[in-house]
């Protein structure tokens, strides 16, 4: 049996995964990348950790997801916020590590390509994945390939802008799908009301998550019912634009929001239902895709 | 020298033009397509008048844009509003009347080829061309291909939404493209602002047309400046997006609105410098495309 390595580089730790030829996580470990820790050391600590995990076990493939924006060709990390790093060679540093070829791509491409690769039949070539977690990112499958474009920048779909002049983003922009749909705007939306007085059962939490936003809404709880509808109706205006321009297939979401399945797919549905041209419209389906938290563990491992 | 026959299907004439291999329109020629002349007799009127412009010259390639929703591997008129037609197909009738092969696309697909073959380096494989018109529309090249996606539907700028609930557009949707950058629109636009008395120059004219508005604008007048500008914003707004979710190297203007030129450039690029993430927003050039007025038939005649 041929395993692949998987990994999952975020801001406060690096994901690893071996990833069976069923796509299936059959060992997982992580190691901390927390601020300070020097690109040199994190790249040693991943290579110690995988090392520890794999044992005797050989893997065909090694594949590298990263927040951020990526030099796919190069396997260069231009600039990754999350961990505040700025042209750094990953892939040549991973190769060393590993000595063995790596592959290093955008976090949002490598979750695209692992549902595209493990949820969508091959006769279907055109496909949306939108990640929707902390940030909001997008991967573009055009003709059965990742479209990374002319700089490997394509596919930022979380700063498409849905309100000229609406809700400041922290890229520095106004009216970015993210500052809706992202989680810390969301939470910060959420909290600002509670503690405005609206009325909510949430209101007796101290603590509230997402997950508690999704219960309260199938209990019946208004406000929660509202916050998802306002999130699931500036998505379906993202999808319906995102569907006239790629025509696609299907749109996948995936990531911590998308948990909240019906209540953002049932006015994301809505919507595409009031847009004039049928043709794409109907042809499309958004889902939520499956395996959601492992997902980009699997589709680094199939770079 | 081989030519190729270029035909342009439009809601109140066909345009037919003979294209050199240098891709000059070396020979024009028109019949009317309008309302109540029925297929069969068009097809007939289209082959009759190209044989005559033909003569005893022989051409490689006969291709055909037509406004409207296009089935291209059929090449069937799904629907063209413009022709009033419904279900046509237009590829069988025409490979009858002209006895040999005949491509079929959509109008915006053909300008984008068009400009893509004749006008950019073969190095670059991902441009966007918008097509500003009576509608908008808009062709992608993806990996030196049209990008037609999963109904041959894909490139529809002119409906998507930059700004929810914004003007009503003839789709029935509000805040598309086309209800503010398409040529009725401005123009009702204009005119109202000049019944209800603004300050312009425009106000002595009795009949105001697009390039009425530039000339004004040219000369100083303040109202027909702003009615480019905020033309500008929009587009600017809309080819930000795109930029993210393409990554392309360039985006081209084509079409009557586009002859504005720097009226409508400039607030374009001022946009793009306010977004922030500056590697696609810097790679990609926005142009005018060259020789607008016949992209179309060098375009179909190249498909």
């Amino acid at each position: 049996m041929t395993f692949r390595l998987g990994i999952d580089m975020g801001g406060t730790s690096v994901k690893m995964g071996l990833v069976s030829p069923s796509h299936k996580i059959v060992k997982e470990t992580s190691v901390e990348s927390g601020a300070g820790t020097s690109v040199a050391t994190l790249v040693e600590k991943i290579g110690a950790q995988a090392r520890l995990m794999l044992g005797t076990k050989k893997v065909s493939h090694i594949g590298v997801g990263v927040a951020g924006d990526i030099d796919f060709e190069k396997g260069v990390i231009r600039v990754s916020p999350n961990l505040g790093w700025r042209n750094v060679p990953l892939r040549k540093l991973l190769e060393k590590e590993f000595k063995r070829s790596v592959l290093v791509d955008n976090d949002a491409n490598v979750a695209a390509w692992g549902v595209y690769k493990t949820q969508v039949s091959a006769k279907h070539k055109h496909v949306i994945v939108l990640t929707l977690g902390t940030g909001v990112g997008g991967g573009v499958i055009v003709d059965g390939h990742i479209h990374r474009g002319a700089t490997g920048s394509a596919g930022e779909v979380g700063h498409m802008i849905v309100e000229e002049n609406g809700r400041l983003c922290h890229c520095g922009n106004k009216g970015c799908l993210e500052a809706y749909v992202g989680g810390p705007y969301l939470m910060r939306h959420v909290k600002d009301a509670l503690t405005n007085g609206v009325d909510s059962r949430l209101c007796q939490q101290t603590e509230v998550t997402p997950k508690d936003i999704a219960a309260a809404a199938h209990a019946g709880d208004v406000f929660a019912q509202t916050v998802w509808r306002d999130v699931g109706q500036k998505l379906g205006l993202a999808c319906g634009n995102l569907i006239y321009i790629f025509n696609p297939s299907f749109i996948y979401l995936c990531g911590g929001i998308a948990q909240a399945n019906e209540l953002i797919l049932n006015p994301i549905r809505s919507h595409l239902k009031t847009r004039a041209f049928r043709t794409p419209m109907e042809y499309a389906h958004v889902k939520v895709a499956q395996n959601s938290s492992h997902i980009g563990l699997v589709g680094a491992s199939l770079l």
